[in-house]
Parts: structure tokens; sequence; C-alpha cells
């Protein structure tokens, strides 16, 4: 029995045990056995209270073990010190999914940390699941099943998912959605997670037939890569948004290299949304505005957005929420325009935003759309509707309905006002066609459209591996023979030696220990060179006056080398100086950064951005899960100013774009491969004119603490 | 009579007529009839319409002269081309104020247009203010006067005074406000703006006692200057936000500098609107909701926040909300942790966020706040409020808004919800507190309210001249003297002239016109020395290989001038090379761009941002309008990269921030006294290490097209 199929239990259980059912009405044990036995559970409920006696009508049983019969799940809420031998009981009786809904565990301090894991251990000896402790519970509207508290009126039905770490943030939902437009199929929240996560639960939801779209409010994941993996699974069928919080505790990342810097919890979650195609949401609102869009529109084949208004300012309005978004106007083919002038008034503009005029007609309306559905260039469609002076706003959302909804592509309607579209909304809201206040959250809402439609284009995309499998076992065999410890700088040379195990273009060079060594071997690899010092107690070589460029000639380099030693001496007397070396200078290209880090939660991560100095400063940077897809290199590189611009731009020439994606891919591989590797970083790799490739001009690497 | 006392009239008339009153009740003129006559305007209303009769038991005139007495405004929703004579009518009969409601004028093409033209003709000539046409008229909801035709009730009363650039979007915002938690105290439709346009107005309804906060929406501003320095005047006793549409259409401006690239339409509004005290809001709703924080809550004294919450994931919202808008965490005093400590249960979090738990009362919600409003490190303070399991929101609601009411703090507070929190914003909004359904709104609010704050601690600054009156004198000899046609490159002389003449760090040089002169002027300044082409036709010199920089000796720069000149001579036949700069160069610095630019709107507008090719690229740039306040110069600084690197970053020295603020003052001023400049530029300008000053590297510029 797979999980899903063990965890599916918790949403369609036979019977349920309500244990701590309250015939206090201002007890929360009240309201779960109250939500079961009013709430239309189609399934067998009881209940246990030690005091017995009766509750709803139904009889209160002393215990789970005087049950008749072992019932599928079992909703604790009780004070937490009494529920493990609760727990007890119920693995004994043959529950096998149980909800701890009480609070005082791990939220409270060590000793409800004692006590939630005393709780595991009991349900993994009996094989049962567990939900929470600290969680609200679940609901399942379509069963229906409601084993929450939350008092009547349970969530709307409805077809969005909604997996949540925080109660609260569930009971708000559940009390603000009535208000909306959307509704749930199933809900749950998943309090301290004793057990089941996030993870576990997003197939389960997912595999719902009433399931359309998967909202998740996250604080964490538990299982990093396996999230992504499972995401990325379910993502190919439904699709998932995401409320990731908690972005002002990002992660203390040690801040050694750049890299380190600017990596931290934010980048790898954007990373790994990105792999997942996880639609990271911004706010709540906006959250469950995507999921219902996407539950109920087909995707776009494009990106070029049709304005219908009836007034040019909310046109100008939505004009701009478009470009915000980075959506495009469409442009309308001149069939479409003439058309258009057949049942427009001379007035009117069509150009988009087509504006039909203050007296546009629920006819009108509906014949733009028609035409605008109908035109090739048109990929999807938002209609603006303030209040039409002459006719109500419910008439135009019931002469458009039947169109949008037999379309292929998405339109959204934006009724603006309160009372005097509120029929319109009701109509809307009837149709499932998403509907919107304002212009900006439908614009919002097509780009989720849109980005999702761009993600499964590349959902299939296999992982870039462009060095054979040896490389590794090279790379590893080095890796174990540097000296540095745990948590240390390898030598410059391990780094070298693992950046050629992988393909990546190390310049010329050599190590020396003497003027006259770093002379003669300037000599072999011709001029200019680059002289950098190894010391393996330097970590910022450039910072600290441990490099100089553009030596012409051995005489150069030999005074450069007594200089250097002389200089590092007296700034760092307790540095172990162990020599230079003598490094092959390229002539001048684009300078960018490529590197990788270990992430806690998801593990090696590319970082790709503009290279030298200023990397940190500006942050032009992105970063992406290794090994990378082709879309993430894509992602990387057009993501930055230090990808774009290696099309070339005023005097820039064009640099070898191709070679920084064959480095991407082989340091990405490089990075996935070795897992002694905290991180590795090439700053900067300097990019040369278009096929002449690219040089590593500086990089360093450092083990795993 | 000033403007203003004059406009006051469309607001505070004793009687008004309306032109084309209409007895069929789908028409227009029926609606503003009605509007006036049964919405409580305590004035006298005429009624007009050639057929005669009677309407909603008033008479109609056949026509204006027939009225017994001249009215203090007319109301004019006829067809365009009956509305010239009745204008002229209504002028004759001494009406001294008229809105034309009516469209089918410019919007419409030529012929409206010279229909609006006559009416503008027809006004001055009888000293008739002219709003519209092609508007939806005004509310007063005080007196109240409603002159629009939408159909009752009128909007709310408050005290948001509201200035729209579009019709259709005022009647949107009427109907969609009787859902929020403000009102309006004066409302005005511009429409065309014939005569009356924003900044006329803004004074009016700003000068009215029932307005505490300015929203307005805006497609463009008339007047440029004349607007910030009106919108200065207001801001420094009510606050204005605006919603500034149509950025999208940005203006197409030459693109031939990087200053000119960079700037347009978006850049200068931002700058006027920095410098006039205007908020710019991004939506329709986020400015109604500043707008209302801003007219009902104190301002902060600095940007940090307490979070006051019963659930920790909304308090992480929150706390993520207050890092996005820029403000932040405030932290509590140990005194004030503990007297927390005292009222809560051990498991709350005395961290902020103040987590109260579940369990929080009213009466816990109402200390808590005290506490945290009597802390002297809490700026304002957000109150966080799911539905309370254990109590009514309402209730919590109500034992805090004493407190709010008294407060000398800004505090906001977010009932998340529908029904189960409708009485807490029932009460809330009876109150006058802000309220929001998520933290996000209720963290832009307070930021907005912030940002107000440090705007009024700035607003009376000074502009800063540094440079003495005689200088423009000598400037605009300079630039007369250039043969630099309109729209033309000034020749490199008269650059390094003008920026003499306003004292900005010009570098020694000296023209050459042949090797040998070159090699001479250079053994004279001494080395090394750079090299720049003078020709009227070359504008991107580097790009063009007219520059050689770092030459070392004298030999060096004859072979470089031979070279350059054959080099140019190949590549562009057709220029003139008059010859070549040689210049003094200086140690490295870091490197800026310091630009200004004359906006065809807002006028001269200074550019700082990070220099080199890579200016537009990375777009570490900001705007200011010249001349520069000293709230100006810093923003210019601290929004950049290239100005927060002045205090050194890494390896990168700390340099001459001062250097920098005086060339910005400098180049300020000599960009607003120069009428005749299109654009100046200094790229780079050269950073020396702290105290060392700065040194102009390359410049142009350009005259008035």
């Amino acid at each position: 029995m797979s999980t899903s199929t063990s965890l599916e239990k918790f949403f369609t259980p036979r019977s349920v045990v309500v244990v701590g059912a309250s015939s206090d009405p201002t007890k929360l044990g009240y309201g779960v056995a109250r939500n079961l036995l009013e709430g239309g559970f189609p399934g067998t409920v009881y209940l246990v209270n030690p005091k017995g006696g009766a509750l709803l009508g139904h009889r209160l049983y002393p215990s789970v073990e005087a049950l008749p019969a072992a019932p599928d799940l079992a909703v604790i809420l009780i004070p937490a010190p009494a529920v493990p031998p609760v727990l007890e009981t119920c693995g004994r009786k043959g529950v096998r999914a149980a909800i701890i809904a009480s609070g005082g565990f791990r939220e409270t301090g060590p000793q409800g940390a004692a006590l939630e894991a005393a709780c595991l251990e009991i349900a993994q000896r009996h094989g049962i699941r567990l939900m929470g402790p600290n969680c609200i519970g679940l609901v399942d509207t379509h069963l229906p099943l409601d084993t929450t508290f939350l008092p009547p009126p349970g969530p709307p039905v409805g077809d969005i998912a909604f997996i949540t770490h925080s109660g609260a943030l569930a009971a708000a939902v559940i009390d603000w959605a009535r208000g909306q437009g959307f509704g749930f199929s199933r809900l749950v929240s998943l309090g301290n997670q004793a057990d089941v996560n996030e993870t576990d639960i997003l197939p389960v939801v997912a595999a719902d037939e009433h399931t359309r779209a998967i909202a998740m409010y996250l604080e964490s994941v538990g299982a990093g890569r396996g999230f992504v993996e499972t995401a990325r699974g379910v993502a190919r069928r439904k699709p998932i948004v995401a409320l990731k919080v908690g972005r002002t505790e990002a992660g203390q990342h040690a801040a050694a290299s750049h890299t380190g810097a600017l990596a931290g919890q934010e980048r790898a979650f954007e990373a790994a949304f990105r792999r997942a195609g996880v639609l990271r949401a911004n706010t709540v609102e906006q959250m469950f505005q995507w999921a219902h869009a996407l539950a109920s529109q087909p995707l776009p084949r494009g990106d070029r957005v049709l304005i219908l208004t009836n007034a040019g300012g909310p046109g100008v309005t939505a004009a701009d929420a478009i470009a915000a978004e980075g959506l495009r106007l469409a442009t309308l083919t001149p069939q479409t325009r003439q058309l258009l002038r057949d049942i427009l008034p001379p007035a009117a503009s069509l150009h988009n935003p087509v504006d039909m005029l203050a007296s546009a007609s629920p006819e009108q309306y509906a014949h733009a759309l028609r035409l605008g559905l109908d035109d090739p260039g048109v990929d999807m469609v938002m209609v603006i509707l303030p209040p039409p002076p002459m006719f109500s706003a419910g008439a135009v959302a019931r002469a458009m309905i039947p169109l949008i909804q037999t379309a292929d592509k998405p339109v959204v309607v934006v009724p603006m006002g309160d009372p005097l579209v509120a029929e319109a909304v009701a109509h809307l809201r009837a149709a499932r066609v998403p509907e919107y206040r304002f212009p900006e959250d439908a614009a919002s809402a097509l780009a989720a459209l849109y980005r999702r439609a761009q993600w499964l284009a590349v959902a299939d995309q296999p992982l870039l591996k462009p060095v054979a499998a040896e490389a590794a076992a090279t790379a590893r065999a080095l890796l174990a023979a540097d000296p540095a410890p745990p948590g240390g700088w390898l030598r410059p040379q391990t780094v070298r030696g693992l950046l050629a195990a992988y393909g990546l273009p190390t310049p010329q060079e050599a190590e020396a220990h003497s003027a006259a060594e770093a002379a003669a071997a300037a000599e072999r690899m011709g001029f200019p060179v680059a002289l950098k010092v190894i010391s393996p107690d330097i970590a910022h070589k450039s910072d600290a006056g441990g490099v100089v460029l553009g030596l012409e000639d051995a005489t150069a380099v030999a005074e450069a080398y007594e200089a250097m030693m002389a200089r590092l001496r007296e700034a760092f007397p307790q540095a172990r100086l162990e020599g230079a070396l003598v490094q092959q200078m390229a002539p001048p290209g684009q300078e960018v950064i490529v590197g990788a880090v270990r992430d806690p939660l998801f593990g090696p991560l590319v970082m790709f951005g503009s290279g030298g100095v200023e990397v940190e400063g500006l942050g032009d940077v992105a970063f992406a899960l290794a090994p990378l897809t082709p879309a993430d290199r894509t992602h990387l590189l057009e993501s930055t100013w230090a990808g774009r611009k290696l099309a070339g731009f005023r005097n820039l020439p064009p640099a070898d774009r191709a070679a920084v994606e064959e480095a991407l891919a082989r340091l990405a591989q490089l990075a996935a491969d070795l897992d002694d590797l905290a991180e590795i970083e090439i700053n900067p790799l300097n990019v040369l004119p278009e096929g002449q490739g690219a040089l590593i001009l500086d990089a360093r690497g450092r083990r795993r603490p």
C-alpha cells in the first residue's frame, strides 16, 4: 500500500471517532462532534468522553476500547499529556489514521516536544499515520467530511485543494472565502507535522477528482528535493500555487563566497519552485485568485492579451497592469478591426485596448469578445466592465458567459464597482468565470496562467549531464586528497583539478615556489600571465593583494613574485605562503560569475550573474537547482543582465554564450555529483567573443562543514 | 479674485441650472436633475429643456434666457453641437461656472476639437470657468451637491477628496466605495480639461474643511512644474496620493545619450511626485487604502512596526509584508516584554510579532496594544485578528478602539475573514480605524504614512544653488557661440567650458591638431594622458574608436594620434576630424554617471547612477528635478548602488562622496539655468578616494531642438 493510498483514508473514512467530544458548546470538542454529526458526513461517527452520556442525540462512549468497531479515523482533542495513552489504545483497537488537533506539543517547548515524540513512536509502532498535533484538521467538501471545530457553515464547496501550515490561516481563509468566488475540494491543516507533512499530503489532495488546483501555505518544506520531485509530478497534471512565508527569517548561511552570501532560503525556494512548476504567490489573496483562474480557465498559447472596455481610463489602467505583469498587448488583425468597426460606434477605439464607449451594449460586448477570441493574434482576453451607464452589468455578463465557457482561450472579467456590478459578479461566479474588482488582480491571474503554460512546455525536459560518469570518481579522489578540513577552503590546485575533470575551461598554469621558477613557467606558456598567491589562509586573494595581472615579460614576473611575497608576509604574518600560481591570461572578454552552493534544504544550487567585485552590490544573479534543465539554464541567462549582455550591447561585442551554457551545465553536474563540496565559485569566468570560448580566471571551493 | 476662489463656486453654488434636463428616466439628463433635486442640495435648481413641461414636480424652462435669475453653476448635458450657443446664452445671462458633461468633443476627432475650442473661446469671453467637456461632473457630499447622472445613492460621505481624469473610473469607484470603509468629501471628474485642470482644482478640494486627504487619478498633468509647486503647497497641509496611469505609453525621447535613453515620462513623474510630496500608488485600491489611513491616523515618528497577533502563521505573513514594504520590525524593551509576560500565557511569544495565542481575549488584545503604544521603540502597530476561536472579533475590536482613537501613533487592524469578522469591521469603520483583510495592504498603508512623515521632514528644504549667478551669463555666452544647430551636439570645448563655469571638476586638457602638438601638450601636463578625437559628427567617441587612454610617454601620444586619425578617416569618411583633445588622466576611482536632461513636461531632470557602458543595461540610476534639494540629492545617492558603494565595499575603498554631492548640485543648477540645453552628461565622473575629489573623464551636451 503506497503512502498516498494509506493517507487517502484521512479524507474518505467510513467511520470517525472523536476523542474529547464535549457537550459544552463553548469547547472545541463540541465543535468537532457537531461538524461531523451535522455536516452531512455519510459514515459512522463515534464520540468518546470518559464522562459518558450523550451529545446531539449520540451516545458518548467512555473510551476508544469501548467502541463496537475500529474506526478508520480518530480525531483527538484532549489535553496533550492525555494523548499518548489514547493513541496507544487507538493502535490496539486497530485505528490506522489519527488527527491530533490538540496543542501543547513541540510548539510549547522541550516537554511538549517529548510528548510529541512519544506520540510518533506509538503511532509508528502501530502503523498509525498521524496528522498534527496542533492543527485544525481537515475538510473534504464533497464527501462531505469536516473534522475541524470551526463554526458552520463549513468552507464553500469547490475545486481548490488547500494545504496549510497555519491553522489560524485556514480558519481565516475559510471565513473569507465565503465572500469570494471560489470554493474548496479538500482542505488540510498540518500543524506540527510530527508524521504527515506537506509533501506526503500533496499527491493525496491532488488525486481527488474534485480538485482542479492546489493552493499551499508553506512555512517551509520537510523533504527538500523530495518535495520538488513530488510537486513536479503533481504539477504536470494539476496546477499548484504556493505562498511561502518567513522571508524575513532567511537562512543564516556562511557568507564567505559571493555565491554563499547571495544564496539563502529565499533563492533556494525560488529555484525549487521553478523546477517543480509551483507558482509562487506573494499574498494569500493572490494565491487563491491564481488558483481559481487555473482551476477554471484553459491555458493560453502565448502572452498576448486583448483588453475590451467601455471606457478609456479603466482601459489604460488595465494596459498598465498587463505591462507590469510582463505580458503583452495583443495586436488585432486588420480583419478583426474591420469587423469591430462594423459593430461599434465610429468614435470607438479599435486598437487594443478596444474601447467600445460608454454606450456598449451586452450584444456589443459579446460580439467584440467573440471577434477577439477568434483573432489568431490574441492569446487571452481581459474584459473591463465599469457599470455601463445605459445597461446593467449583469446583462453584459450574461451575454458573454456562454462564449467564455466554450472558449479555448482564457477570459477574465473585471466588473468594477460593488452594488451596481453585484448581479454581474453573481452570474460570473455561478458560471465559474474568474472576476476581479480591479484590472491588476486580473492581469496577475492571466500572468499565472501564462507562466503555467510556459512551465508545462518544459516540464519534461531531461537534466543536463554533459560530463561522462568517470569524472565524478576522479573528482572525488581529488577532493579526498585535499588537506582542507570540513568547512575549509580547498587548495587552488584541487579546485583547478575538479574543474578540469568536468571539462571546464581552466587556463594553463603552473605552480612556482620562487621568482625564478615563476619566470621560467611564464616563458613556457607565453605572455601575458597572472601571478596568484597560493595560501590556505587567504580567501579573498585579490582583496589581499595576492594577485598581479598582465605581466608582460620574465623580469616583470620575477619582480612581481618577490614584491607580492614581501607584501603578504608583512600584511599576514600568520599566513602560510606556499608559492604562486603562474597563469595564462586571456584577451579581455565579458566577466561573469558561475557558482554553486549546497543549500541545507534543497541541496546543490547553481548561481549565474555579473562577475567581479560588484556582484553582491548589484545583485544581478539568478539561481537554479543542480543539475540543470535546459529551461533552468535559459532562465539563468535571460533573467540576468550578465546573461542578456552576452548577446552584445552598444560597443560590447557578442560573447560566446554557448561556452557559458556549457560551463553552467558542467559546473551544475559537478556540484550535484560531489556531496562533500559546500560551495565552488568561478569568479570571474572570462567569456571571449563568439566562437572563442571562455576562460576561468579565478575559482575557489570549500569543503562541506 | 484668485483662481481657487472663483473655482470654489463649482462646489458651493447657491443655484444650479441643468441644461438638458430630461423627463425620460433612461436619459442622463434625467439623472442629473434627479440627483440635484432629490440629493439634498440646499440651493435652487433650475431645469431647462426646450420642450418645456415639468420634471419631478419642477418646471422645465424652455431656455437659460427664460430663467428668473442667473444661476451660479450650469450643468450642460445636450448634444455637443448645441453646446456653444447655450454657453453663449449662459455667458450673457451671467453664469460664471459651467460643467459640460456631454461628450462629442476633442475625444472624437478634429470636428469635436473645433467645437471644444469654440466653447473655450465663448467661456473666456464671458469669464466663465469651464469643467469638462466629456466628464461626469462633481460631488460635494457635505453640502450636499451632486451634479452627476449616476444612480443614487451618491458616494459615501467622508473625508477623501477625489480628482479624476476618467469619469468611468469615478463611476466605478463611487459604486465600489460603498463596500469599503471610507467616504468622499469632494469628487470631481475633469473630462477633456478644456479649461479647468487637475492643478487648478487641487487647492480647491484641499481647502474644503471636510477634506483630510486627496486622491488623484491622473492620465497626465497639464502644468508640469506648476503642478509640482501647487501640489507641494497643498501637500504641506494635506496628504495627496496619486495613481498616474499610462505607464505603457511612456514618452518617445531621443535616446542619443544614456541620460536621454533612461529618462522618459515615468522617471519624470517619479521625480516630480517626490519633490511635490505626492505619494504614488500603484493601483486604485491602494490609492484609497493609503488615503484613508492618511486621513485618519497620526503620522509615525519612525519605521518600526509592532505586530500583535493571536496566531503564528498570520504573524509571519505580516512580518513578511512589513519587510517587503521596507519597514522594520520594532524591538520591544525588556520592560514591555516583562509587562506582556504578566498578562499573557507562558507559551505566548513576547518578541515581535507578539503572538498572544488563540486564547487571546479582548482584554489581552487591548492591554498588549496599550503596552505596545507605550513602548518608545514602537512607531506603529499592526493588529492581526483572525477569527478568535473563543471570543468574537467584534469584542476585540471594541476593546481596542478607544486606545486607537487616542493614540499618537498609527494603528491599523487586520480582521482576517468575512462573516466572522464582519462585526469587527463595522466597529472599526465606524471608529475610522483603517482595517484590511490581509496584512499586505495594512503594511502598504503604514509605509505610506511613514513616507509622508519622511517627506514632511524635508518639505521646506531650500533648493541647492552653490554656484554664483554670474556663471549663468558665462555659460549662456559659451552656448550661444557654439556652432551646434538646434538638437545638435555641442563641441567638447563648449561642454568643458560650461562645466568649468559651474565649477565642475574638468581635467587639464589641450587641443592638438597634429601628432607633434599632442605630444608637446602631453609633456606639459604630465603622464599618463588620454587622447580624444574632436569631431562634431561622432557622438559615441569611445564606441567609434576615437578615445585612447593611458598614454605613458610622448612617443606613445604621437603614435596614437596618427593611428586614431587614420582609423577614423577610414571608418567615417564623412566625419569632420578637427583634431584631438589631450587630457590629464586621474588615478583609478569609482566611475559614476551624472547627467541632466530636459523633460518636455517637467523641465530639467538630473540623473545619477552607475557609469560606463553598462548604465543602460543595469538601469542603476535615479532621477530628480533640477535644481536639487538636499533630500533629492540624498535620494539619488542612496537609491542607487553607484551611490551606496561610494562608502566603500569589500576591497573597494571609500570614495569622495562629498565631491559627488557637489557635482550633483552644480550640474543641476547648470541644467536649470540653461534653457537652451537639451541634455548634458558626465560619463564617467571618476570619483577618487575620500578627500581627493572627482574628475570628469568625459562629457557631452546637446542643444535643445
